[in-house]
């Protein structure tokens, strides 16, 4: 597969000048930061972006991986066996107007499908939005061209995914949200060929995926995902979509996808420790947070929270419990510690709520959080932190880089909720992603995560084989 | 309750120069929006702020209608007895240290309890961070002054609060982050006296405010909550922080809350058309939409969906029906303006994918998003619309200004999902917000809380008595 992550040389079949249109939109792309070959083909121009046009992919010199194909869904399939016969060994088709529309695109897919099988060539597509690599500034899409900007945060998280909106508008909201590194997206369309467990295999050995997020609408071959998945000791995060009769009803008419029966989806996915997921953004936090924070070698549940507001611990300690985590019991070392923080009124109880010791210690340059948390990740009957952070009020200000050193020497996970006002709270999120914190601004989600990353490393040598048999998903 | 809300004449008890204390913090709050006359009152001091200090509150000339409180909670039950003896109508009482930690403050808060039965005078507290009223501009709490900012927003929605969190950071965080106003804010702590039941009672009458929002850790008194519901038409939204064995415990530290049996009080709330949150940020964007999209008269539940994303609606299209919703099934008139819009070989299928139509109509300034809003709110098998808007690219640009008069004039409620770039995403949401229209991030709230619209508007007049005996909450 390294031709279409790392190719030598990239073909665009559809180019044009027209800045109005994606085969100029993909030329784009490539230009502003793949650093291999580019070659425009197109019969009806000599030049284009400054580079010497071909009438055809015969006509384009080595070195040649992988050809771009944009052009009207009719015309793809002679494309295809013209890439075919030159040696290319694999293209993009980025076009739509295939199985989703109607029996016309229907046959055109068929078609696809045909050559693929002939293992000739291989086949990333139809109707997708190609690949987008963060890491190594590499397009190869008809997404928006200004729409790569300074906010592009290279990161640990790898997607793939069924639809265009998150490889491209999704993607550059959570980036210039702040909250999010990535690293590859691969957009794969109507699935003619490579699939969901190709890329699945690829990201396994992949050195720059600590995480894989899927977006699918269908599962080309379920036993075949769950197998590759049992040789994967990274986190697997999946959002079906399609999981009623009208969402699926939906998938049909998008990516011509059959949903399948949602339950024996989720019991699968569940039986082989992969967390679903139901919503986009979810889907981004849960992987993000198994990028920052890698799951321990052992399950744990057993939370610590450190709060400002007695109310926000409330509401912790009420979704520890639903999600199948527990308060820590604080050790008698903990509560002695924590007990020279607090006013002499103020017993100490669980959730820790730190407001009466940082108000009795207004002006005094005690660093209660900082205590507070050392206490905590010492106890050795804590396995995970949550701290609640409000970034707007000095007296109770949390600095992300005093959290680095102490929750990673105590290997102990830890995850943030924080409030304040946007600019504040924006610059605090910042700095907490290059610390390797997640951040979240609903306390539900936060433990969710936390939830995720503490079920623990999934290690492949443990698991038995497939012992019941998996029908098609 | 007036005076408490719009008092003539405001005493500070406890008032200090000192700016590290909240004495000084409820004096400057005081002084920067609220129009009546403010009252230093300690001993120690002749003059704070500019303001003449006053030895006792028996020295305070009138008019005087309100005491806020805030000195160590051992004086506090002399200070209310005195307050009451000088005729103040009203104490707001925000100092801590009462029921919440142990038996001494159990003691002062019995002695404050009794002093509210005799009716001489009303109590707002203890250990409650007071009142906060956007409109008005008055702040009587001891929240750090410097937090009130040019992003204050008036709003439609009160909220009565069991934490200081939602009446000060929490607070800042909403409406900062441009997506929401507020009208009062009530912090009512440990509610020796007034509590939700009386607030809830107030708000009916109060033309500021449209939709309560409550956080809750216990229930004063569950049946006379809900007979007071039964006379209220404005939405109620409530988040009851103790759900689990463990939240309850916290509780009961926090704001010494029993917090009840929490099956018994779900099912008391959905009897009396309540609606339960379980977070925060659930609350407030649920009460945020009822303000802005007034339930209609009858319950509904045809949704159109508008994208500009397959996979977008897909996942709306399972959100809708898991949360009781459905996809609307378009009319035959719907259908043909929709063909009008879109290429030959895509077919109309609902969710309506608009990617189609926009791509092929590029560079031709149509308004397809526009068009597609106008046939579905004019569809009569439609109830209301969900809209996905990306803002980062100018060929699929939504302006929420374009969609006020269409939604208004059809009488439907409309939610938007909105992805795109931080800046472009805030300066839509702020306009969103001054046009009265609900933006979401992620879809499952978006849908979440237009499913809180749809159920339709609660008529007191149609309700017949209280059935079923209620026991406490």
């Amino acid at each position: 597969m390294d031709f279409f992550f790392a190719p030598r040389g990239v073909a665009v079949i559809g180019a044009t000048p027209n800045p109005l249109k994606g085969g100029n939109a993909i030329l784009k792309n490539l230009l502003s930061g793949y650093r291999g070959e580019v070659y425009p083909v197109n019969p009806r121009y000599r030049q284009i972006e400054g580079l010497p046009c071909y009438p055809s992919i015969s006509a384009v010199p080595d070195p040649l991986d992988l050809a771009i194909i944009f052009i009207p869904a009719p015309l793809v399939p002679a494309s295809v066996e013209e890439c075919a016969a030159r040696g290319v060994a694999g293209v993009m088709i980025e076009s739509s107007g295939f199985a989703e529309t109607g029996a016309d695109g229907f046959q055109y897919q068929s078609e696809l499908r045909k050559m693929a099988a002939g293992k000739r060539i291989r086949i990333w597509g139809p109707n997708g939005m190609g690949l987008v690599d963060v890491k190594h500034d590499r397009i190869f899409s008809f997404m928006d061209p200004r729409a790569r900007q300074r906010e592009w945060i290279p990161g640990d998280v790898s997607l793939v995914v069924q639809s265009g909106l998150l490889s491209a508008t999704f993607l550059f909201d959570i980036m210039s949200h702040g909250l999010m590194g990535v690293s590859k997206v691969c957009s794969v369309g109507n699935k003619v060929d490579v699939n969901e467990c190709d890329l699945l295999e690829y990201f396994i050995g992949d050195p720059d995926t600590r995480v894989i997020g899927f977006y699918l609408e269908s599962f080309a071959d379920g036993r075949r995902f769950l197998e590759i998945r049992r040789r994967c000791a990274k986190p697997i995060v999946v959002l079906k979509g399609g999981r009623t009769r009208k969402g699926a009803e939906a998938a049909l008419s998008h990516t011509a996808s059959l949903a399948g029966n949602h339950r024996i989806i989720a019991g699968a996915l569940a039986q082989s420790a992969i967390i679903e997921v139901r919503d986009f953004r979810q889907m981004t936090d849960v992987c993000r947070t198994l990028a920052m924070m890698p799951p321990p070698d052992a399950p744990g549940n057993r939370v610590a929270v450190l709060t400002f507001s007695g109310g926000a611990g409330i509401v912790s300690a009420d979704f520890i419990e639903e999600n199948g985590l527990r308060l820590a019991d604080l050790s008698e070392e903990t509560r002695t510690a924590l007990r020279g923080l607090y006013p002499a009124w103020m017993p100490v109880a669980h959730p820790i709520d730190l407001w009466p010791a940082l108000e009795s210690h207004i002006g005094q340059n005690v660093n209660i959080f900082g205590l507070a948390l050392e206490a905590v990740l010492a106890d050795p009957g804590v396995d995970a932190v949550f701290l609640h952070a409000f970034t707007g009020n000095a007296h109770i200000r949390i600095d992300p880089t005093d959290l680095v050193r102490p929750v990673r020497e105590s290997g102990k996970p830890a995850v943030v909720w924080q409030t304040g006002r946007r600019e504040e709270s924006f610059s605090f999120q910042q700095q907490a992603l290059r610390c390797g914190i997640p951040v979240f601004t609903e306390i539900g989600r936060a433990v969710e995560c936390l939830a995720a990353v503490l079920r623990g490393r999934y290690r492949p040598e443990t698991i038995p084989a497939l012992g019941i048999p998996v029908g098609p998903l």
